[in-house]
């Protein structure tokens, strides 16, 4: 059997990530294409591009269209955006050249929640194409719905789920700092999330549509709330200093209800340094039900690797999937891949 | 749509206990035949039998060829035995009578380990036949393959895995005090494993098989232990009564080898009243690799009450499958199902 052939499109560090991934640790599968938009990529092998000591004979080019259309290929794996509305445009250019597609665009792990009519449009025209998409990633994806999901499954009755994701940002740069809101004042936080300026996470909705979806939960409202993590010790980054009184970053929670009842809670406090105040980071599952299952790790999943692994390990499953748009519930169970991906391909 | 319509085979705890979870906790889904084999419960009325106060309008048969044939349902629950040869018989039964069935028989969960010949026929008849044959439960089926495999989803590389399920015996009676060797002595301990009435855990050769066949493992040789926990203190349930120096449970093991290399270890200790010698039950896997992945839970999810839940669980999922016999990791992700089955059907 030949090799799965893999176009990248979106060479940021996710995208370039998961093609070193392909490259160094996957058997069975080659990277035939790369989508890119940074000027400095383009036209340069995807070798020279990732820092490798070889090259691939892949050109980064700025032409999807093109590059879509002379490549044969089974499947796209896209990092471009987060949101359904922004990458709408490009996975129906890759649906319709008749590949499927994985993408790490937050809101299309569940893009029923935002723009069920985009949901739509893209379920169609991967039916017409006979090809899937998928939206994953380490959360929303993983951690905060699919791998409860699955602990749910020893479960008689679930009353009530929370999960907390608790992590820290002191490794990140400038932006993620802005969007968290780290190193403001409490009224700068409040005027950057009434503005926009500061999101918290993006992926909660999709989480909890998918945990109530794959439950059979029937829910009356999803309500968010982003409040400030003011610190009572001074903390510093590289890139930002945080006196005591002021904003270390966002505790961002989302509450799902069912008949006037908070069914399902989760939790994703970002903070730079949280163990200058006893805070220790992890992702905890606690499932109220018959039994009461409590899962915790000691360590978070890193956000970063596990978005790649996520979605490279998502290739078999995806390529065997019926036509249509899919979510990580719907498709056989993740696992690492460490053998030879053909082997896991029905064709 | 009509409700979900299920036959039991099997009335013993297990079989009656996803019964009552199927009457008390689920919607969208009726008993419409219950086989089993007691003289006690042949005849009367299933709601009587699972000590009810109401009749459900289903007589429990010791004919289960009759049932069978005269009773229209989407999947049977079947819960006689352990091993695949024995529920051959059985399965091919169900199998032929055009119906999905769900095995707690632990070898079902990959019957390809122990006979291939049998899981070749059982696949080619439910091809023949249409319908699908799952074999799932806490462990095999969960703990130690499914959820180990999911938790793996976030890794880019997995190098080794380990786990273990630890557990407390005290509850259970003289039977499987027995198996476990409890209350033997040293000699009587490895009398017992070696003319096989002591035997562990079964299971262990099927989760291994699932995990490595997920991952993409070729192993060697899996190699399986059993040794003796002798106790330093004196413990007892009602059943029995160990002293100092004597078995209070079985520490079974087993380990897949991959190029010479120990790559899997699964461990389930279990003996009664492990915390008189400050042994913490739970569930602990970790996945070295990356990134190195440790999850563990406060107290084991329970035995019987997780495969009572898992294997109901899994009905919209055989339901839905293509036809065949097929293990859990190439089905979608399991969940609780609290809401109505019917939705989850695709017809």
């Amino acid at each position: 059997m030949e090799n799965v052939k893999v176009i990248f499109w979106g060479l940021g560090a996710m995208g370039s990530g998961m093609a070193k991934d392909i490259l160094l640790n996957k058997q069975g599968i080659s990277i035939v294409g790369a989508i890119g938009q940074n000027p400095a990529k383009i036209g340069k092998d995807l070798g020279e591009v990732l820092g490798l000591e070889r090259n691939l004979g892949v050109i980064v080019s700025d032409k999807p269209e093109q590059v879509l259309k002379d490549t044969e290929a089974d499947i796209v794996l896209h990092s471009t955006q987060s949101f359904t509305k922004d990458v709408f445009p490009e996975i129906s250019l890759i649906v319709k050249s008749g590949k499927n597609v994985i993408t790490i665009a937050e809101e299309m792990s569940a893009p029923q929640v935002e723009t069920p009519d985009l949901a739509d449009k893209l379920d169609k025209l991967a039916q017409e194409n006979k090809v899937t998409i998928l939206g994953t990633g380490v959360n929303p994806g993983f951690v905060l719905d699919t791998l409860i999901l699955t602990m749910s499954g020893a479960c008689q009755v679930v009353n009530k789920i929370w999960a907390a994701r608790i992590n820290d940002l002191s490794p990140f740069g400038p932006t993620v700092m802005k969007t968290q809101g780290v190193g403001t004042t409490v009224a700068e936080f409040e005027a950057g999330v009434k503005s926009g300026a500061i999101v918290g996470h993006i992926g909660f909705r999709q989480s909890i549509y998918l945990i109530a979806k794959s439950l059979g939960w029937e829910l009356d409202e999803v309500v968010e709330t982003r409040e400030p993590l003011v610190t009572s010790v001074y903390r510093e980054t590289p890139h930002v200093k945080v006196q005591p009184g002021m904003v270390a970053g966002c505790r961002h929670i989302a509450r799902g209800y069912k008949n006037g009842q908070e069914i399902i809670t989760l939790e994703h406090p970002q903070q730079i340094h949280p163990e200058l105040e006893g805070v220790k980071t992890g992702d905890y599952v606690v499932i109220e039900g018959t039994p009461t299952i409590k899962f915790s790790d000691e360590q978070e999943i890193p956000g970063g690797i596990g978005t790649m692994a996520a979605a490279v390990n998502m290739i078999p499953q995806v390529i065997n999937a019926p036509a249509g748009l899919l979510t990580m519930p719907e498709l056989p169970v993740i696992s690492a891949l460490a053998g030879d991906i053909r082997k896991k391909i029905k064709r």
